[in-house]
């Protein structure tokens, strides 16, 4: 596949990001955010969680901020849901999209959410059939792509197979998530080379962590192949878990700097996504952790 | 060109990168530094400048560092030399190999050095000359090759140029520096590709800075031309001297990560060089700047 010349950025920062931030966001600034990202020209923005608020406090106003949600036409905001529980409070919310998740690695999944992954993607087949049956369009994750936090090396067959199951399911996109940033570019482009010889490259999304600095590199060496669409968080929101005080998922600003100066188009204001992020590290009280950021502020 | 299977990193922290960090390091740091430099498999190290104390004062000492070296066989030191009073300063300290630099940007050229880039290029003639019937090799540096702090774009041309005629005086090795750390992957693949149409591929290093993140995305696209010859910082040494704050010299530590990850022998100890990092960065007195230090010191 050619080189793209437009990529779609999910945006993961209101989620993913937030929910990984010590401090809690008031609902309002996580709306203010979600309608910032919309005005610098995202068009899939996830707003929230309907994950237990026991496993991830900072998301239990979801469905208020759902209901809320100022939207803009065309752009769309999934929300995660992790069961049919999840799945009824973002119908009763009005969601427009919703995404699941499920990891390669069978020892993240027990850690994680305590079960096998099979027994994860058979959870799922009824969210997935209710979803789809009222409308809603769903996005699948898979985690560990790259490697795990507590078993190590993943095999390719089983990131392959598990997209493969999600897309039977009905997800009209995968993103495949390096989730603890261990991956480097050749490993990334074999991956990719491998889900889309299973499930057609347009439904592939990639989502890197920079925790030890590869996200770019891996996602140029993606593109290379074809992808086009690609996940971040504004200001690299959400930091790394699994190491704390380190960098995870890639910052927007970052990956939007590297398309643009490769001529990709994206659709995003870079001026309007640096105020955004300067924006949010303000409401969280720490400096802003993109490139971009600490380039245009320094001096 | 094939990927490389082998890649040689040029160590620039102690010279490069201590030259713009505001603390002085003492003369026994820069060695134990340069020492563990070695310890850790670099195989070219560059230590020292001898360019006015009154323009780099925290290089004053190089003279007495290059005369105390612990040589390491099969390792060569580099030291950064203006004009022929840094040659002669050079020659009596008994330096092992130089480098001379030239701007691809006249604005730069003008700035950093006050005069033109075609001045400073006759400048160094006689300094090549006497150098190599010395017995000494000279690796030479081009400034700006993607983008300028004073002129904004530089033409590729230019860099093509000065590169050549910097090989042409019998530089044995041409590094191509992005100063400002704009450049872009297939900006970069570009301009590797000019520059090796007319100097062979492998007298090509290149020299990126992190500054808005996209030095390994850099490297990897230009590693895919073939390009084996990589410049970085231990401990992303060195900042960046035009965005005071932000990130500067990509760190060494990142580059070898990414080579390992991809089956790129290197001869580096990554340990060894994340110890060295933590080393520098308590010698500076602040915290280590590298993905791979903060990852490994987070938790």
């Amino acid at each position: 596949m050619a080189f793209p010349s437009r990529v779609r950025i999910v945006e993961v920062g209101p989620r993913d990001g937030l929910q990984n931030e010590a401090a809690q966001v008031p609902t309002g600034i996580r709306l203010e955010l979600i309608d910032r990202l919309g005005e610098a020209g995202l068009r899939t923005i996830e707003a929230g969680s309907f994950v237990s608020p026991r496993w991830v406090p900072q998301m239990t106003d979801t469905a208020d901020l759902v209901r809320r949600l100022k939207r803009r036409p065309g752009v769309a905001y999934p929300v995660l849901v992790p069961n049919e529980k999840g799945l009824d409070a973002a119908l009763a919310a009005g969601a427009d999209e919703i995404a699941v998740f499920a990891a390669a690695s069978q020892a993240f999944s027990r850690k994680n959410i305590n079960c096998s992954v099979e027994e994860s993607l058979a959870r799922f087949a009824p969210v997935l059939e209710r979803a789809l049956a009222n409308g809603i369009r769903v996005r699948g994750y898979v985690s560990c792509v790259l490697g795990c936090p507590y078993q190590g090396d993943v095999a390719v067959a089983d990131v392959v197979r598990v997209a493969g199951e999600l897309t039977a399911m009905g997800c009209y996109e995968i993103s495949l998530g390096d989730t603890i940033g261990v991956g480097t570019p050749l490993a990334a482009r074999r991956l990719v080379d491998a889900v889309s010889a299973s499930i057609p490259l347009q439904h592939v999304a990639v989502h890197f962590h920079d925790t030890y600095g590869q996200a770019l590199a891996n996602i140029f060496a993606c593109l290379e192949r074809g992808v086009s669409v690609v996940d971040s968080s504004i200001g690299g929101l959400g930091g790394c878990p699994y190491a704390k005080g380190a960098t995870g998922n890639v910052a927007t600003e970052d990956v939007v700097y590297m398309l643009q100066g490769m001529g990709v188009e994206t659709g995003v204001s870079l001026d309007r996504l640096i105020e955004t992020s300067l924006f949010i590290a303000r409401a969280l009280g720490r400096a802003p952790r993109s490139h971009l950021a600490m380039a245009r502020t320094a001096g």
